[in-house]
């Protein structure tokens, strides 16, 4: 974690802050080891400080490296303050997605002479490139989606609602060892499976129903996130013909996979062929996204982004077409991106399944 | 909910306020009935806007009452804007705490000539009162839970991992139709008991560990919140000493909870008592909170806590006492505040159960 800490001092020299508050909970994972749900880290050129309240003193003691721990009653900028360590006039970065504006306008009060500095996506970009330890982990997450999935499946059958199956996948999931939910299941069923995000509902399934089933595992904090589409009897031919679509484009993407690339380049490969099938209009959303501590994290991969994938980034890939009130049509995988290509964490088949 | 926004709109005109931006996602339901997760919401004298991306349009439309529905791409601010509502130098109210940093920039950059007026709590206050809807679905949350519990009990004994009855809460309160997990489920066991926020772990119950067993089912979007401590086998005499101080604590704030009451009085109750057992340090938290859309909303319960309780609140009575590296006790109930008294949501026994 030291390593990255460095990585952290690296880029505050480029963007010229000589500190960072650090303050989003999975990042203060990623950097300090704390997997409590309080905390600040500060991080100067030569010093770490966490900060966090007396409910999780034996927690920090247990669990934080590479930091002086100061444990507080409850304000936690009053601990930073007492030490001095940010002299008027310096440049204190911090994440503007992560911070919200109360703890904001407390660091004004508190700081009044130092110069604050908006950042986005900091500590994520940092984060991209995985280690060793972090690839297991997100393996093992991949690994453990699929036993769930293997488990699930007998599960599936007319009659039983979405919110019956998404109580089956949270259970297998961490009977199988995964630590919580990365996102709740989403169990979407018949025209509900037209909506790119619908949870689960008592909705029961019935023949002629396509259901969306998208879900993740969590091992050692790292996620992994599936997805998978299943016919109840025989589908409407519209979305038995986007099935194939959306196996084919999911395919030629995995199959593209590859370092350097721009994030839309890799968008465009399954986006233009799911366009020559005539669902432009119907893959409304982007291919996929980077995974790690978040379960949506850099890089992104959509029709504008030019975030760069490097090795040994991991990325879902997920395209979907989607008719309102019909239903629609989603496969997910998760990909380690290597030095020479890819390699698929999420090995399921992408055959239809239909269950009668 | 138009009762609602009329009471927001009697509150912003006592804050002097000419427009309230509603950011935080359990009051975007509360106000508008949206379940989603990305939207904003803008309320004036006489206007309600409701925006959110593309991906919930076929929801909002289905849900959302009250007012306007505008469907973006990605811009959410951008809509408001092009409305032309908040004229220059009008003051728009926001909640600190549910505001990033990064929406308030981009919300100074789309409105200039307008003035930000920074609240804590704003919509929280209005929702402590609860309507008969609001208490029904509070009355169910808590009635699943004390189901779960009774589920549950049979599954503890000497040699279950604590992961595995985090796994069987979860299982059998969505079977049960809850809708999801108000907070990850605390099962923590032998010395981790002592952790006031200790997560569900691998650890295995041995004879002689306290359990403490907290969590929640939720109805409707309300939570209900309940903590159980059980015994594996002959508890240490410390321990058992402290269960009966906490069932003891526990049953006269539950007695002593009435309406006009503020947080501090009935904080008093319980830890007057736990201090009268000589258990002052060891009772290191609050007594409760406000129970709502929030599993911890106002009022709040604590030793400095000025908050009234009026009738209507439904609030959680949760005293506990910590031995580092030993273990702890906490009980948690639920309480409906009414006119005279209160009413117990959560009427499970509090008699220490020893499993062997």
């Amino acid at each position: 974690m030291l390593d990255r800490i460095n990585r952290v001092r690296a880029q505050m020299r480029q963007a010229d802050v000589s500190a960072f508050l650090v303050t989003a909970l999975p990042h203060l994972r990623y950097l300090f080891g704390f997997t409590g749900s309080n905390g600040l880290g500060l991080i100067t050129s030569d010093l770490c400080f966490f900060v966090t309240d007396w409910r999780y003193r034996d927690q920090a003691q247990a669990e934080v490296r590479h930091a002086e721990i100061l444990i507080v009653y409850r304000d936690l900028l009053a601990a930073l303050k007492e030490k001095k360590i940010l002299p008027d006039g310096c440049r204190l970065g911090f994440e503007a997605q992560h911070l919200n504006f109360r703890l904001f306008a407390q660091l004004q009060k508190n700081f009044e002479k130092i110069k604050f500095i908006s950042t986005e996506h900091f500590i994520e970009k940092i984060a991209i490139p995985k280690s060793p330890s972090e690839i297991a982990s997100l393996r093992q997450a991949g690994a453990m989606a699929c036993a769930v999935w293997d488990q699930l499946l007998p599960c599936i059958h007319p009659g039983v609602a979405e919110s019956d199956l998404a109580a089956e996948i949270i259970y297998r999931s961490r009977k199988l060892g995964s630590e919580i939910e990365p996102f709740d299941p989403i169990v979407a069923s018949g025209p509900r499976s037209a909506l790119p995000h619908g949870r689960s509902t008592s909705r029961r399934l019935q023949a002629g129903d396509f259901v969306v089933i998208d879900y993740g595992c969590v091992v050692d904090g790292y996620a992994s996130d599936v997805t998978r589409t299943i016919a109840v009897g025989e589908p409407p031919a519209k979305l038995r013909q986007a099935y194939f679509a959306v196996k084919e484009a999911c395919r030629l993407a995995c199959e593209a996979a590859r370092p350097g690339m721009e994030g839309m380049q890799l968008d465009q490969t399954a986006r233009q062929y799911l366009e020559s099938c005539g669902f432009k209009e119907q893959f409304s959303h982007s291919l996929g996204h980077g995974l790690g501590l978040d379960v949506h994290s850099l890089p992104r991969l959509g029709p504008e982004s030019k975030d760069v994938i490097p090795a040994n980034a991991v990325i879902t890939i997920e395209p979907g077409v989607y008719f309102p009130e019909l239903g629609g049509v989603r496969l997910e995988d998760d990909l380690l991106v290597t030095a020479t290509g890819n390699e698929v964490l999420t090995p399921m088949a992408r055959d239809l399944f239909v269950v009668e």
